[in-house]
């Protein structure tokens, strides 16, 4: 079980020093949607070089033009992208396509896929490499969390590996380790902690323990 | 009806030299989303201050995280936000509260939506102000246009104001020009033709001749 941290509403700066940090306790650096949308490819080409032992994650939410935008962030050196669930078919192949050409790997958002199993199996049709259960920030709000999904997805997967994201801290870690998934991503759970170190190391030690 | 300019696969200088050329002729400029993906918001700021009486679009393509994503490109500068009609409730509802607060629009981008018609009732219940036929460009190699969704979509909204993408060039305007939306988007109809600025002269007099 890997530990991905997101980084999403942080500056640039903050973000490195963050990751200087915590990088003894995570496997995977998630450069979050707002933080691209803010600035571009260029913290995935930052952290890549400050960080050249940890994988990193481009958090895009594809959603049209697969293969174009996907290689934007595979260029830039990410080793995952992410593509939404809820597009076409011929988006994910495109973004299937350019991540095997840059030998990296394709993460599915499923974040509001209505039905789970039969989206599920086509994409592991598809050879996407992650599905990964996403209850967004805004529907955290109203008072969801990816459990019940995970535990749909943790029964459904057949080939494709389980990462799971939304609102995970050190509180609730337990409760997601019991389904055993590939990734399970923490973002204001490390980022938003009064000690961003100890809450690293306490969620690191709950998985891999 | 205006004409929305959209930049995808292009560099910034690039396109910055292409609106500098066409500029006569279009209302709207659009910082697609890998150029968003590419540059994050500095195609935004550089627009905004080197084309100061055009209005801008950042192609966001919202999924989650309404409010906070919204309002990154509306700090930047950008006129109107995009969100995806696939999305929840709850992620529209923030980017309509920070559109509000910025005096700024939000658009629905419609693609990969299956019911358009109780799709946009809801779209206009929540207070958007576009929604947006939109067949992306992988549906496109695939055949699709999307002048049947504009059918649909323009019998159907009562306040929303329309607009309207997907491979459209000078040969294409007229038929979409004939169901009368508020904003038809030309992306590589003028970017990849092979005089640009005889094509955006083109579609500018196809609408509003």
């Amino acid at each position: 079980m890997k530990l991905q941290l997101a980084l999403d509403d942080i500056t640039m700066e903050k973000a490195v020093d963050l990751v200087e940090n915590v990088q003894e306790f995570i496997d995977v650096i998630e450069i979050g949607t707002p933080m691209v949308i803010e600035y571009g490819m260029e913290p995935v080409r930052i952290m890549k070089k400050r960080f050249p032992n940890k994988e990193i994650l481009a958090d895009l939410k594809i959603m049209d033009a697969g293969f174009y935008e996907a290689k934007e962030a595979l260029e830039a050196g990410a080793d995952y992208i992410t593509v939404l669930g809820v597009t076409d078919n011929l988006t994910i192949k495109g973004c299937v396509e350019a991540a095997k050409e840059y030998h990296a790997k394709v993460v599915v958002d499923m974040i509001c896929v209505d039905n789970l199993p039969s989206r599920i199996r086509k994409m592991e049709e598809l050879g996407v490499d992650f599905v990964s259960v996403h209850v967004g920030v805004d529907q955290q709000a109203a008072g969801r969390t990816p459990l019940d999904d995970l535990k749909i997805m943790s029964e459904c997967v057949t080939c494709a590996k389980v990462s799971v994201a939304g609102g995970i801290n050190v509180e609730s870690i337990p409760s997601y380790k019991a389904y055993n998934p590939d990734i399970v991503i923490v973002g204001s759970g490390i980022t938003h902690a009064k000690d961003s170190k100890e809450a690293a190391k306490a969620i690191h030690q709950a998985i891999k323990e």
